[in-house]
């Protein structure tokens, strides 16, 4: 069988730039995952883990010249947002480090035996330790953060899990050269390059999350090809945990008053979190409640300027492009709806951006509207258009689950007058990141982020960005009765590497 | 369609007792969510969910000697052990509402702004609430421990879920008596009885899992059932977690010079594990590695000892009784395989517990003994007579994973000699807790317990025993940007819950 080329493509003109690599058949994926899983102990050092992560967030920093370039030259995402996502990984991996070295992800408890318990509780000590091989496939919107050198990748290797990436095909001269910097990097450590894999091709994917030798896997993409994934790992002989990242269509509330005091400010801001990246974000606000009445009526019309002023953009490729087309006018035909500012194809290679308005009676029952509560990736959004606070509720009450769920309120509503806390209540179940008065877009990598909610939004409880994520990759082992010559060192009487640990009776 | 009969039954005389209830139809299980579902909010308040739990576990003391009596009619597991479980179901009880008191099973962290982090970070604080109704499965052979009063029960409620119930047919009426206590529990408290449904049949089973409005499902039992549960929890539209305790084999090394010194405790030892209980525990040690030589032929002599002098019993239904009588005949007309002592049927309603024994060389490829490394409940266990480490490691290799691996050491080992590290290094990847010089059968309630292993043992990376147990039932939100008084108490500046908090920034 013939190898089949993996081409780097420019999305600016739809040509193709260079052959990258192969599709990796099976017998290729077999041997990167066999490579992966021979050292999966080459990370077993804490000190040695966390100084990877470092070193490579500084070799990336110095490659970032030409990782900006080829990125751009295959994303079109352009310099700026791209040196910023490069930045935003490398701080990532550091955070990791920082998380590596601190050592609370661990999950330290040692209980000292009580013979007063029922039953009577023995010596136990129990931390965690690392799953083993996992797989990441990377997302076709972040080439860095959500990518090769990834939330994903740098919370698998704090765990001290190899990792073997599915490259996207949308940047796959990145991933190529990404995962060239990573290698060096585990080599300044004395660690096997190996501890990084990388395949291209659809059937490898499937491929690598059926590997026997696989015990874990991160994606971050779209609802289809991550459910064929997650259901492919829910079949295997021994399942393994998926955790992706699926889809959102990330509603906003705007309350009558916010509108009537800030509706200006609200149009402009919601123009620019949608339009951002040319809308491909999986946070991107998808439907806004506004409210009928002159304070909408503001609302979007400033909307409608602000997204008149904006520039058609290039998708991350054309397949993308012709669905946005399609899916645009498909939304723009139901009856009922409006396109104050008609999204659609702009020339051959680009899109421009846009907004429907629907009455939001129309989203309260099923039908064919339903289709305006799906994600539609690029840069459109519905703002529905709500009589009563009854109508928002119902609304709410129809949606699938959300990476993040937005309200805007007026100065007195956030002082505690009026529904906000209703309001705050009815969008708690239905999202990971509940917000007031700000925009989704931005997902902050920090120790109390959660990018992660009910499904579709992911696939399990877990998130992939900030600190937490390293808990996905991980798995506890209590040791019982076991000798103080034989504990591993984090479980013993004199704490030798000085962790966090709770401890039990009184030993 | 005629309604299909519970039975409540002997398992000492294979008899009828009384009719109990009558299956649930699909038609009554949504009405046991729906109202489950409708006050899933009944728990929020966290004084009033652990006063229910403490209260729950007063007024099962109260109903004691009836819970036990009846429990033993339909199980036929004696008054002194019930007696015993319920103890500890209650000492549960009182742990997880010392849990919820506690708080930091809500891994508050609160992220003051920091504009220095890459992005910047805003103002970001999270915990964590319940994920809502869940479905609970009960277990045949702990009618209390794991079953309607159980961990699973006992770590939804701590999280704050309403819970339904599948009742285990092996001990309906004690499911009934058992969740009209709890319901009592809750009203004392002002806590809608619906907080506990509970259904009957196997067909209810499936359709509880299948339920829009079930968010998670907890399970014990066999790897054939709970294996079927897990598929169809991971096949719906939307999949929910599914935390089974399925099936362990339990492995046990013994090294040769733990034999050559302490052969006749060892085999006396082991004796008593396996037969705990008719050998009903998902962690009796199934395949004991032992040396040939002097050594491991005196402890195979102590062991027929031990098993010879144990007396019959009956197993928790005659279903289960044929099933190992048959598994017991099938393991020991394998070729190479002995029985000292002859596991199999006693009397019409009774086993006899016995061990095989089997060269370990039988056990490094695969083939027909492959039966051996199948769990098989009931009192039995096969003792591998292995010649060198390297056919230890060999067997070991081959196992599926396990809630529990244990190695027997001598003095000299277990200060450090030998290879007494290296072993335990072979064992982590196989089990959740691992045992020194101990046997696998009691699993205390203690923080730094782990109920739980590579699959199948369970089919996600969590616990069912122990305070972490709750974490399944819970998942993170995070609020951004949302000004003092629309946040929930949990997350205020003053901390006015006085809950352990991690915060992060200068505030």
């Amino acid at each position: 069988m013939a190898a089949v080329p993996v081409w780097s493509v420019d999305p600016r003109t739809g040509k193709r730039r260079e052959q990258v690599a192969v599709e990796a058949t099976a017998a290729e994926v077999d041997r990167e995952v066999g490579a992966a899983h021979a050292v999966r102990d080459a990370l077993a050092d804490r000190a040695v883990r966390a100084a990877f992560l470092r070193g490579a967030a500084d070799l990336l920093e110095e490659a970032r010249g030409d990782l900006v370039a080829v990125a751009d030259a295959e994303t079109a995402l352009g310099q700026a947002r791209l040196t910023g996502e490069l930045a935003r990984s490398c701080y990532q991996l550091r955070s990791f480090a920082d998380i590596v070295d601190e050592g609370s992800f661990l999950g330290i408890v040692i209980d000292h035996p009580d013979p007063s318990a029922t039953p009577p509780i023995p010596d136990l000590r129990r931390y965690k330790v690392p799953l083993g091989v996992i797989a990441v496939y990377a997302a076709s919107n972040f080439p860095f953060a959500f990518s090769v050198p990834g939330g994903d990748t740098a919370s698998a290797l704090a765990a001290g899990c190899p990792v073997v990436v599915k490259a996207h095909p949308d940047h796959p001269a990145t991933s190529e050269q990404v995962a060239a910097v990573l290698r060096r990097a585990a080599g300044q450590q004395g660690i096997s390059a190996d501890v990084i894999g990388l395949v291209h091709g659809f059937d490898a994917g499937v491929e690598l999350v059926r590997h026997p030798l696989v015990s874990g896997a991160g994606f971050t993409g779209s609802i289809r090809g991550g459910r064929a994934l997650f259901d492919a790992a829910a079949a295997r002989p021994v399942p393994i945990p998926f955790h992706g990242e699926l889809g959102s269509l990330n509603p906003v509330v705007i309350t009558e008053s916010a509108a009537a005091e800030r509706a200006e400010e609200i149009g402009s801001g919601l123009a620019g979190s949608m339009t951002l990246g040319v809308g491909q974000f999986c946070v991107k606000p998808g439907l806004v409640l506004a409210p009928s009445g002159a304070g909408g009526d503001r609302l979007v019309k400033s909307l409608t300027d602000a997204v008149s002023a904006t520039e058609s953009g290039v998708l991350l490729d054309h397949r993308m492009r012709d669905t946005f087309v399609e899916g645009a006018a498909e939304r723009a035909g139901l009856p009922d709806v409006d396109a104050p500012v008609t999204p659609g194809a702009g020339d051959a290679h680009t899109v421009s951006a846009g907004f429907l308005t629907v009455p939001a009676a129309r989203l309260t029952s099923s039908g064919e509207h339903d289709l305006l509560l799906e994600e539609c990736f690029g840069p459109l959004t519905v703002v529905a258009r709500y009589d009563s606070d009854a109508e928002v509720a119902s609304v709410l009450s129809r949606l699938p689950g959300n990476l993040t769920a937005t309200v805007h309120l007026s100065a007195a509503e956030e002082a505690g007058e009026g529904r906000g806390a209703e309001l705050l209540a009815e969008l708690t179940p239905l999202a990971g990141r509940v917000l007031v008065n700000a925009w989704p877009t931005g997902v902050a990598v920090a120790s109390a982020q959660h990018h992660g909610g009910p499904y579709p939004a992911t696939t399990s409880t877990s998130t992939s960005v900030g600190g937490t994520a390293i808990e996905r990759w991980l798995r506890p082992v209590a040791y019982q009765n076991t000798p103080e010559p034989l504990l591993p060192p984090e479980l013993r009487d004199a704490n030798p590497l000085s962790l966090p640990r709770r401890v039990t009776g009184l030993g």
